[in-house]
């Protein structure tokens, strides 16, 4: 009988799941529209009818448990508290909605702690106890692991490095607030300093403000255009200011940097090290890796909602 | 047999050590001068005697181990390591020193982190797993607990909020780097701000650079001086600002402060507080409290460091 754990990863606009072997294949998938649903019942409904079509397909599996990525989500209450994009409003008992359905362990978390125990279970992680996971994309994500464990904190929404200040009265942040990491290292937050730095000068030719994306201002990099050049030594500057703040905290083994940006390479990881190395205090230099995620991007999100089953089961 | 546990605090120019029971009585004590030794041999032999000669004196007791807290101590080799403030040179093995005299646990950290987990055994964190301890003295130090256990990182330094860099490119600290909450918030950093708000005007009748002491600036504002005031402030909210971002870390269920400037009480606590709930993200308002520390502070350091031992024992 072949094990399995169930990975959910709900976004905003998707939510995509699958059937995750200890190894961490992805041996089956699937996707909903998350908008489509007005409320979290329906939703729940209708992602467990599908993951049973398709456990019938599966022959010889047994499925150990549910793991849950999602935005705001509480590890202690597997709830969703007050997530500002998804349409259901207040708390939602999510992984209750899901025990209805299966009599297995349900596991919550939100969408970079879930990476981040993903990076431990199947990737560069596997034998570290303390390390840091940030993951770069519409916002800034991160996990933070101590002594081998989840650091959930007291109320269970502990990892917020993208909403630390790393500008006091810096670039006015999507949380409202002035100067957060995200508001100059999210993909809205990279444009912006690609914007900034073109400012005076027109847009580069054909292009409108919608079409400038990280992928483009990469894209422009590897042609050399200078102000692309600069936008990615910046976004590694001000990640790496950050990040030798972090290290202060738990003092990790490793970063790990996850999501789109990060393909970017070596035009973000050497500004991105030489700034992290430049700011970390005498004690911390030269003894901190920061390192690319080792999960595929392709499968990571139901990979990392499914590594908390089988972290589970593990301990 | 009463079993007492042995707590020793190295300092740059004294070291305290005494017995401590499970309630954290400090029932005897006394001190050396920690410079007086130009060698960690001879130190730890010299109070590894006072300790046994103190001990004799107690009747129907028993020694249950040795805590250690001492700059830049280790909690997992038991060693001193580069302390910038001490006459010993390098990677000093201290706890090693002390096992030769004595047939029992020795353990060794930082003395932020001991005074931490002296708040989690006798003090005001008796029933928290998460929380964060801030000293501010001559340095700004720090403990992190997360889930009930220190946070001591992957090479036993983990916990130096003091040199978080709050505002980059801000004021020079001692550590060589600028901006630091250690450069705002010590001692030296409360004098510069006083210094920089009376910037322009003499100093106080009568008084020396000497004699500006964060206790001076405390005795001002208690007679109303707008510059004094303002300095408390200036402090608070600098601490305020830097803790907002602690908490997007560990997501604490309180901070405690400790050390002579919180004994300032509300002229510290007000702003503190003000500027802390104002930076905080979202999600985390109205939930953290901050709290002076619930260790007197006569026997802190001794109970901080005989404390390691109390909880090593009740785990």
């Amino acid at each position: 009988m072949k094990k399995l754990a169930v990975g959910i990863d709900i976004g905003g606009t998707n939510t995509v799941f699958g059937f995750v072997d200890e190894q961490g294949n992805c041996i089956a998938k699937s996707s909903i529209e998350t908008a489509a649903y007005d409320n979290a019942v329906d939703f729940a409904d209708v992602v467990s009818e599908h993951i049973m079509s398709i456990f019938k397909t599966l022959s010889d599996s047994e499925i150990i448990g549910i793991g849950i990525g999602a935005p705001n989500g509480n590890y202690y209450t597997g709830t969703i508290e007050f997530a500002p994009n998804l349409k259901w409003k207040g708390i939602v008992p999510l992984a209750d909605l899901f025990k209805k359905h299966f009599d297995l362990p349900v596991l919550l978390t939100n969408d970079a702690n879930a990476a981040a125990i993903g990076e431990m279970v199947y990737g560069n992680a596997k034998n570290m106890k303390d390390f840091i996971f940030i993951t770069l994309g519409t916002g800034v994500g991160s996990g933070i692991v101590v002594n081998g464990e989840m650091v959930y904190g007291h109320d269970g929404f502990a990892g917020e490095i993208g909403h630390t200040i790393t500008y006091p009265e810096g670039r006015l942040c999507g949380c409202g607030r002035k100067g957060c990491l995200e508001a100059y290292c999210s993909a809205k937050g990279i444009k912006a300093t690609y914007l900034e730095i073109l400012n005076g000068k027109c847009h580069p030719k054909g292009t409108s403000d919608e079409d400038i994306t990280p992928k483009y201002i990469y894209d422009q990099a590897l042609q050399g255009e200078s102000a692309a050049i600069k936008t990615f030594e910046y976004t590694g500057e001000v990640l790496g200011l950050t990040l030798s703040n972090s290290v202060a905290y738990t003092s990790p083994e490793a970063i790990f940097i996850f999501g789109g940006i990060s393909n970017a390479g070596d035009l973000i990881f050497t500004p991105l090290r030489k700034s992290f190395e430049n700011n970390l205090l005498n004690i911390y230099k030269n003894k901190i890796k920061i390192l690319p995620s080792g999960i595929k991007e392709n499968d990571a999100a139901i990979l990392g909602a499914a590594s908390m089953i089988w972290k589970q089961v593990n301990n």
